[in-house]
């Protein structure tokens, strides 16, 4: 007898002209033994396929270990987006019709506007369910947010369905977030374009990802900029704060036992570079999830973790990125993953002549240092740089641990 | 001797990876005689063609005809978005690289976070402004704000250039924010997919725009979401409110002869559809904006002026977009002007039979009716349409003038 | 009972990154009475939409009006190039991914290259058929070939399988060419950019061609340019040849009651433009198609049918294009379907002033009037023009019937 | 004093909507000492970079070092597509607008149907030659073919000219194709996909092209199929045909000393993978031209030749590609450069799982062996591929020198 069943849904989150659907996959592990739900996506922006391969590990894992809980995968979470090729490569990251970057699209959905144009108000929810329930406990608490949570989702599914729902316009999005607001955690599986490993960690969890032993962290603010992790820990933000100003005493009892009542804790990870998978990649990507999942009580102990590396973290403002000083032919001197020192060589750029009257050379070189030490994390996919274009993004003045 | 002079500059707005530069032409025609500053752009979006027309236009009549202060125009003000030809169509509405909107890309120069960037805090410009001169007039207010935005905004370009400059990203739209800055009129040329002639208007315009004489307005709130007409009345805005709140005295006096000190009028105009020019439509365009031009005393009676038309108008929430409620070919029922009745027919869906058993048929139908009266503003210039896209966009329980 | 049966397959024509796969719907109405194959086509390029609509209103028609033979139609049959959306438009003319025009992809079968590919020779089949069955008539030469047509193009699909199949990259034009390859009619429907409504017809068909109706015709060569009427009549112009110089006198006795053994009709026809369907203009434009299958003994008499217009014609080298004398903005002075004498205006460029020391107009013009008379068949989708760029189509020195 | 002299031009290929030129430039270094004529171009493929860094340094050893002839330069021979981004990538390898490849477009000016457009007929140039010179020498020859070869292709672009010249549509190709009529060398620098380093040398050219040391040699037919190389060899196959045939007690004497008539030797070098540029490996790249350039008498000893490695050499017809056998995600088991046996496994297809009643993992999989050994000449840049999609293209069977 298995340790676990599981259950396939097929959700609609397109149509073509042609008629054709796409669809997503949402596949769940529900264990034997009770525990936390993880939810767990991949290729939101269409050319980040890496996480595909990490989920298909990670499933062969859950099938041959225990755990506990609820896991819930969705791979190739963006069909229109990864099918869309340009040539050779995959036109992903925004959506070819709008420009809506597909990890930009999510919904805050306690936002002011959006409280009114679903009716459903946090505040009172709250002050009702305090209300009524003195004595309250945190796992009621968090049960009764999520169903809220849901049901303000959907409504906001429904506004203005008797114009073709203009939510429409967002439906893979607001699919996705339904999908993921059950959850305890989120894991978003994206790319960079060449890059490292690294992960976007929010400030209230920096402590806990640590177990994933990533070595490149994102520290973020508790702000919503429109993505996946952002949009999951949004409402518990909202919630804590609310909570803490309004119900003091409430707030009291209830983090007895914890710091705060952010419950979910959502991440971005990056596993390298877009338009590629790797299998042998994917096996060294498994062990970063189970080494933080294993933390969370969600599997065993996990043999195959490699040894920890050095962690380099920063916070959001000092992942900086260089913009190119002009446009022309890009020498990318330094390799994601290489730390530099200030005034270091980052790249060369080389421009067309624009004067022969001296020299023959067709091309005339500016190389760029680097303004402060740092860690390269990605560079852009290409050498021809228009002016202003991103060409490296850096962990600057990084701390290790 | 002529009634004028006029001043060209070529400014780079951006550089391709073969170095080739693009840049934008700013044609000033300056009076002999003082008058008002107009700022008038087309073509930001790419395809949006039309707008070059009626600039040709204008400088043609103001050539022949006497007129009173500076008329800027910049003519097709986005090389980059004009020149990216897909197929035979222009690919002009975002960025290709980073599916930035190129209407949503200008700044609010006075928001928090940007006020912390530049150093340059409108309240403490204000503070001191009114408290070392005790009987400021508005012209002194005008003309020391414009001075003050000038340079935050030139600040702004400046922000952390030893990283190549992140303003680079958007150096086109800063470009034009600048020039548009000392501009008591700014008219943002732009064009719908398949449309009607309408304007975006601020309410607090209204009144005067009228004389403009389009067809069909959409009043707009006092709120910033991107577009160039919101960048310039945005700094007058939060003026308005600072002095009216923490300096009522001065404000009632500033006001006497004005309802507020909102000062730029600033006004997006859509002439027709995307993709083409016509000559003789621009005669018929041009004198819209010379009815306008001739109110606020730059030029002389305009007789040429057609019939004025019955005006139709509503507040931006009416301003609805009807989605597609499926995937499929569209057959739309109504042009851009027409008017429609609550349950009249908008359009017929044709999807793909997706069952051959009872009909060799290989469309099944679905027709989408009002669900108000309104009149069609414009619709989407393809018949293949995705689930969610846009389909219409309507004035809905239109007023008329 | 009903006058007909219909069969219905759905083939699968294309894979995408995420596994969905694409279809086309192979509709056939199989008469009780027997007659001609004929084959019909819409979309193949995939903003050419409205013969999806004349496909429709056929069937509608044939459902409820008695017919010989048997219809294959085969709607929407690109799905990849119909799906494929940049901004509100469809990028269908061409793979995006290799540039093959999606129209100049068919085979060649019996060309001494493909012959070498597929062992299938038709001199020695023709050799061998005429030698063994001395009295062969008409039908049975049409018969046997048929077979061997199908046969050697399936076995082209199978070439080189073992390397994944290179005809799988033109999997889609195989499998269409496959499905007309047994009908005596093979209709194309098409579209142009702006365009009028007209007709690609071979030489020899040209006779039985202005039974259509078409206000325009084009009458091309009997010469393979990698398009579906020429791949399926090019077979039997072989076969014509062939018979013609090696068997003359079997040649003479099968064309005893024809003028040549070029069996196959195949025709393009153009319904107007681009992106859009119209359910009205389909009912007019099924008449054409009706009025040709009426002669060809598939339908009765066919009352709806417009009064017959008069007839412009033209050998496909008096098709002449004008092509862009600059990059600027077009100004199109001619709409599609106008007739215009030699020195008439066809179209004003404008051009950025590149001097602006006497001028503050923006825009220089340039006029291009006809080296002949003519009618124009169709233009451009766009007025922003790259030198060299397709500007209009035209019929030149037109004959009329 | 200097041992050379240069000269630049700066040559008009194209202009944009909004007026903007593209140019390419084109760098002749004279030497003092007469030799033969080289022209080299790169990135007529827009995303195929490095081989501007390889004229870069090519140019920077000639300024330094002796040579002979002239030598002439074309780095970023196709603006248009170089600058034409999607995302962060280059549509660089077709035409937007038409889908014509770059790299198929050029002419073959003695065609029979070119021949009939420019009224210049090889065949009686060269028997009036012939007839008239009875003593013609190599020399002579040479000389008056390309005299002969100029003045068609300047024909050919003429043609036409009074609709707007439709050569203005191939207008760069063409412009190039003169450019590098008139030289004795012609060397095409490209890239492949992600590839490794290696030539497309026509049969006739083979001993000679061993000299430049590549590690892979593709040794083609002569035959035309659009490309620059077989642009410039074809009118020599020509001529050495028609002579052989026509004349040929004149041919026996020209070939005294030669083994035969086609005088220019084209090739199409192709240096890694596209979308970078490396100054590194450009002085490695260099070292490859140099070699070959000295053996032509070009220029002294090279000492920095590094060792000549094993050359792998097929005919074209044993360059194979390996097609997708279905639409996943590909992991590619084989690098550029590596070698492998029949049977080794090339790539692993995980397609997404069509039917989770039996398991819950996402993918499944499927290997594709090799047919034959071989060499990996280079695979896609994409690891997202659809059925029939270029996957590798492999040298089979390799010979090796």
């Amino acid at each position: 007898m298995s340790h676990f069943k599981f259950e396939h849904q097929k959700i609609e989150v397109g149509q073509t002209p042609t008629g054709e659907k796409h669809f997503i996959n949402v596949i769940d592990l529900i264990s034997n033994e009770d525990g936390p739900f993880v939810y767990i996506q991949s290729s939101v922006h269409g050319a980040e396929l890496q996480g595909n391969m990490v989920i298909q590990k990670l499933i062969e894992y859950f099938q041959a270990n225990p755990f506990k809980g609820r896991l819930r995968f969705v791979p190739l979470a963006n069909p229109e987006a990864t099918n869309h090729k340009m040539g050779q490569y995959t036109y992903g990251r925004f959506n070819p019709q709008t420009g809506h970057n597909w990890n930009r699209n999510y919904i805050d959905i306690f936002s002011p506007t959006n409280q009114k144009k679903t009716g459903f108000e946090l505040s009172s929810f709250l002050d009702t369910l305090l209300k009524n329930n003195a004595s309250l406990t945190y796992d009621q608490l968090i049960f009764e947010m999520k169903k809220f949570l849901l049901k303000a989702l959907e409504k906001y599914a429904q506004f203005d369905s008797n114009y073709g729902s203009p939510a429409q316009n967002g439906r893979l999005n607001l699919e996705l977030q339904k999908l993921a607001s059950q959850a305890d955690i989120v894991l978003d599986f994206h790319t960079g374009p060449i890059a490292t490993r690294y992960i976007y960690c929010p400030e209230y969890a920096f402590d806990r990802a640590l177990a994933f032993g990533f070595p490149h962290y994102l520290v973020i603010p508790h702000e919503f900029a429109g993505a996946m992790d952002e949009a999951c820990f949004s409402p518990w933000v909202y919630l804590d704060d609310y909570i803490k100003s309004y119900h003091p005493s409430a707030y009291k009892s209830l983090t007895a036992e914890r710091e705060n009542l952010i419950h979910t804790q959502s991440f971005t990870l990056e596993f390298g570079s877009e338009e590629f998978i790797s299998y042998i990649d994917a096996i060294k990507d498994r062990a970063l999830v189970l080494n933080y999942l294993k933390t969370q009580g969600i599997c065993e102990a996990w043999s195959d973790k490699s040894e920890t590396p050095e962690i380099a973290w920063c916070p959001l403002e000092n992942f900086k990125t260089y913009y190119s000083v002009g446009g022309g032919l890009c020498d990318y001197h330094l390799r994601p993953g290489d730390r530099f020192d200030k005034n270091d060589k980052l790249y060369t750029l080389y421009h067309l002549n624009n004067d022969y009257s001296n020299s023959p050379l067709p091309f005339q070189t500016q190389t760029v240092e680097a303004n402060e030490s740092g860690i390269v994390i990605n560079h852009s996919t290409s050498s021809a740089v228009t002016l202003g274009a991103e060409v490296y993004q850096v962990m600057e003045n990084p701390r290790f641990i």
